[in-house]
């Protein structure tokens, strides 16, 4: 099918509704009729295909890169106040991507920004565009995490001008693996359905930040972003590569590979919990304060869905105060283990974002640990 | 003995020196005489007074507060170049900033900054003053730290305004022991040698930033910043506090408590080791690298000065190409341990300023360790 019958196909039926005579419809159905059968046909070429490469890249995975899936995640919850501490729009901006920085070099796979302020707004739960009346600073961080962790090259498309961005030229790039330059070669591409009219049969064209456009198995809504395997040979002759689309875990699951962090919004800190996206709910829990017990002695159990807590400029004590739905005042019974990690420290204060990488590289070894005893049982 | 009374010996010695007649000359030996009388029974008296403070400061340091010292040292050494990957003023502020508090949050006591464009440039050697030619980023850089390790009451006196310190008021407070607030009580203190006429047999008064000047057992150099014990009781109607003059190093190895650090400017990455200020050098040094052998296996033996260095944006391995007195390009040969302390980092690069975070708070307990085992042998 040439583009020209795409187009012809947009016609036909325009007219069809203008004019509704008898020998056009039969026409139209005659035409209908083969159309259906020649997509039947297209479909189950496209699926056997499917088969064929899935086959293949579950062989990639296990064979030829031999590597192996992580099953486990890490969630990393913070206050969006803790913007509010930087003293410039410049540093505000900076203090952001240091964040978005530090749970990337752990590989952190869920960010959660709470509201300290605790209010249980409902109006910034779920999915969140443009800026909401209240926690301001939690939005400009969501959507400062978000930027960053967008390929460069999808960027345009969904990060339009915004205030919250005017200073994310001073942003340190996060240059992880799905952060892929033009003509790195790589199982999985994060990409953006092109807005094409789509050939019959054939799924959508995906822009992912390569030389030629990826033409994926399924057809989807123009605009979406999309993680695609792509399929390990392909014709070099063709202007266009070929890949399926995989749920956004898989290179994780399957590949081994660290893909980036979502970013999520927690109107209160028990929202943090409650609204896990895991079906169970975080399976560890851990908060961090001063006041905890130390991380020397911890050790971690096996687990499925990690949560590290971090506090804002008065500790996790004024979150847990804020909290309508907390009666507790002491944030320690919340969370299955409360940890200093960072005994004898030489400053009276550590910063949230501070205490991010140092938290994360002493629990590192734990983390390591707990999932290896998995791994070995 | 009055201020007058100095005031007057300063007017004796050039009238002498003037008119050189006999009766006068005979009268000035007299007065000689009878000063160095009364001087030599005040010096007596300060002697045995500073015998019976010394004996009651460790009495407070063994007894009443407990604290046991710390024999070990910790440096940390970077290339100064590293504020060359700020991308504004403000932002090559704030990185040097934040390299303090990374260092004062794990007690470093001693920053090296080297010179990585490797000259053996003399001129910036032991003490600096002023902005060098060359290595402008080691210089400011130096010049910051040094800023921000000072107690806040004594900038004032030691970093009169300087273009390097423009943007200092965006640096975060490091809050460390040493930065003591008007009214804290403490065993030592930091101060400033005023400029005082100072009293015959009586020591030098000192601004320690407390409400009261203390009066040290020695006449020093008026401007000298000094370490200061203070005396454990002291007469609450005196004018006056009273304290001894210790060595930078005691509220450390007596008293157990973090001190701040010392600036080291290196002209080339070799000076960092063979300039060390601790007589017989280093005894444990650490390079950092993510070509280095994992940290989770890695053991540190018991150690009396360790030193952990990184590298800038091309590594430590462009420190060592650059360095003229070393014959080396594999720069694990020149430590004991060649660390990568973070292990399956989800970055591809890890900033120089995180990576001192993440490898200190890795260190940490393996320091700890390295030590404990010394204690209880
Ligand atoms: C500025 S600190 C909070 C200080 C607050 N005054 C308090 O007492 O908790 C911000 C956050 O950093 C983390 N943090 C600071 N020091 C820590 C430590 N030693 N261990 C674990 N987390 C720490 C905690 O999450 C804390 O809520
Ligand atoms: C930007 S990195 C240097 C990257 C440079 N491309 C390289 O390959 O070494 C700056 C410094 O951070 C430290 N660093 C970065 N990653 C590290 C890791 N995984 N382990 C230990 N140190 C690391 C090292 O001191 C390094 O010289």
């Amino acid at each position: 099918m040439s583009d020209g019958v795409a187009a012809k196909k947009h016609k036909a039926e325009s007219s069809q509704a203008l004019e509704r005579t008898d020998w056009k419809k039969r026409k139209a159905e005659v035409k209908e009729a083969k159309k259906q059968r020649k997509e039947a046909k297209l479909i189950k070429q496209l699926e056997k295909q499917k088969q064929l490469e899935a086959a293949e890249g579950t062989k990639e995975e296990r064979g030829h890169n031999n590597k192996v899936g992580r099953a486990y995640t890490v969630s990393v919850a913070l206050p969006g106040s803790v913007l509010d501490n930087a003293q410039s729009a410049e540093l505000r901006t900076y203090l952001a991507g240091q964040i978005a920085r530090a749970c990337v070099v752990f590989g952190v796979d869920e960010i959660v920004v709470f509201d300290e302020q605790g209010e249980d707004v409902k109006s910034v739960e779920g999915e969140f565009k443009g800026v909401g009346k209240k926690g301001q600073a939690c939005i400009q961080l969501a959507r400062i995490l978000q930027y960053l962790e967008c390929p460069q090259y999808l960027r345009k498309w969904f990060f339009p001008k915004h205030p919250d961005l005017q200073y994310a030229g001073l942003l340190n790039p996060l240059d992880s693996p799905h952060h892929m330059r033009i003509d790195e070669e790589s199982d999985y591409r994060e990409g953006i359905v092109l807005d094409r009219p789509a050939k019959l049969g054939k799924g959508s064209l995906v822009n992912c930040g390569m030389r030629k456009e990826v033409r994926i198995d399924k057809q989807l809504q123009s605009g979406l972003r999309v993680t695609v395997r792509l399929t390990k040979t392909q014709n070099q002759e063709s202007k266009i590569c070929k890949g399926v689309v995989v749920a956004p875990h898989v290179p994780r699951t399957e590949g081994g590979l660290y893909w980036g962090y979502s970013v999520r919004l927690a109107s209160c800190l028990s929202s943090v919990f409650t609204e896990s996206p895991y079906k169970d709910g975080y399976d560890l829990t851990i908060g961090t304060s001063e006041r905890g017990s130390s991380l020397d002695q911890a050790t971690l159990s096996p687990f499925k869905h990690l949560l590290v807590v971090f506090g804002g400029l008065q500790g996790l004590e004024a979150s847990v105060d804020t909290d309508q739905n907390l009666d507790e005042t002491d944030p320690s019974v919340l969370f299955d283990l409360y940890l200093n990690t960072c005994p004898d420290q030489g400053s009276r204060t550590i910063r949230t974002e501070e205490a991010i990488l140092i938290s994360m590289a002493g629990l590192r070894p734990k983390i390591k640990g707990a999932n290896d005893s998995v791994t070995n049982l």
